[in-house]
């Protein structure tokens, strides 16, 4: 097997790893104390003139496999990222569908990789953020800003911000036990009305915590 | 420039990450109640057998760049490493001086990109961890165990350990502050007659709280 299939395959993977386990679609409706957690692996959310440039002119991105907020998809398309002194990062998934802005999601072990210092931001803060290049099969861009990693956060509907007794843009605390116990601390409550309760962390913070979905986790609250 | 130098060049700069400031040396006689934090990236330790089948028969280690603990240093040599499924991490740096045991040290990001589950370890307790593949320039090593992920730990004298409150083998937490704020649990101390004071992380750990080395940290005590 070649290096390319190996890196697709790792990818798809990890991504695998993001898919919700059949047990989030009842949370959805009778949420519970606690949190299925998701680990999301290096992507990118494209907007639609970015995607032009990079997969051509109207492309429409192949859903791969459905993550767990409604909506969204793991795209049968990736792009290439290279940040500075050239060295790059193959096979990133796109997530879809298209947004109105490009974005880019990595871990701080990829930023080294990549030799970047992206900052800790939530999803579509971008202003000053990292910038970097993509290279799709069509053509390349070049983005001023766009790359960051990710905040951790929860997302949730109202009524699990009731259950779990917290409010949109809280800041929670989340213990993980075993051998690499860890609390992570600055844990972003984003309440919206579709949403699937989860926690998102990328894969630094679920490999230091050795996490192994399907998995769930509780907020502490003292 | 290739993607051999460029991977070289990426471990090489980790490894700087692990050296000691110059402020670990005064510490080390005149204790205090920080702690410096040290990075490891992946690498692996040869026991005298094994460097022989690697690199020939009573091949020497170049030392490269002196690491905390006194002796210890990473040297001009690496290996590849082989998992499962044929997938390999190229250039993972040999620390000498040579030991009694072969032992590779690797992050959670790095098993998932191998294909591989090594346990949490301290150093030296290999029994049953994960088998794994090590080529060298002369020859090829497979290893029944030996494969783990490091234990977080800090090292430390006596006279440390009086200072922070601890004892050998006490398992203690570690707050880090910032964005990416987490305290970690689980932190062995490790006390013998030469250390230099440091607490070790691997790369997810460290990339997971925002470690931007050099920095302290401080035992949680409540």
């Amino acid at each position: 097997m070649g290096e390319i299939e190996r890196i697709a395959e790792e990818v798809i993977r990890r991504l695998g790893a993001s898919r919700p386990t059949p047990a989030p679609t009842a949370t959805r409706t009778t949420a519970t104390a606690t949190i299925p957690v998701s680990v999301s692996a290096r992507h990118i959310h494209v907007s639609r003139g970015v995607l032009d440039r990079l997969y051509g002119e109207g492309f429409k991105l192949t859903p791969l496999t459905d993550l767990g907020q409604p909506g969204e998809f793991a795209s049968g398309q990736t792009v290439t990222l290279v940040g500075q002194s050239m060295r790059a990062i193959e096979h990133v998934r796109v997530l879809g569908p298209v947004r109105t802005y490009t974005q880019v999601e990595i871990s701080g072990t990829d930023a080294v990789r990549l030799g970047i210092e992206p900052p800790i931001r939530r999803s579509g803060d971008l202003a000053g953020s990292e910038p970097i290049t993509l290279v799709g099969p069509v053509g390349t861009v070049r983005l001023s800003e766009g790359t960051i990693r990710a905040m951790r956060h929860i997302h949730m509907t109202e009524r699990d911000a009731q259950i779990h007794r917290v409010k949109n843009e809280d800041l929670v605390r989340i213990r993980f036990s075993g051998p690499a116990a860890l609390v992570l601390e600055n844990v972003l409550i984003r309440v919206s009305k579709s949403a699937l309760l989860e926690l998102h962390l990328d894969t630094d913070n679920a490999n230091a915590a050795d996490v192994r979905p399907p998995m769930t986790v509780e907020i502490l609250h003292s």
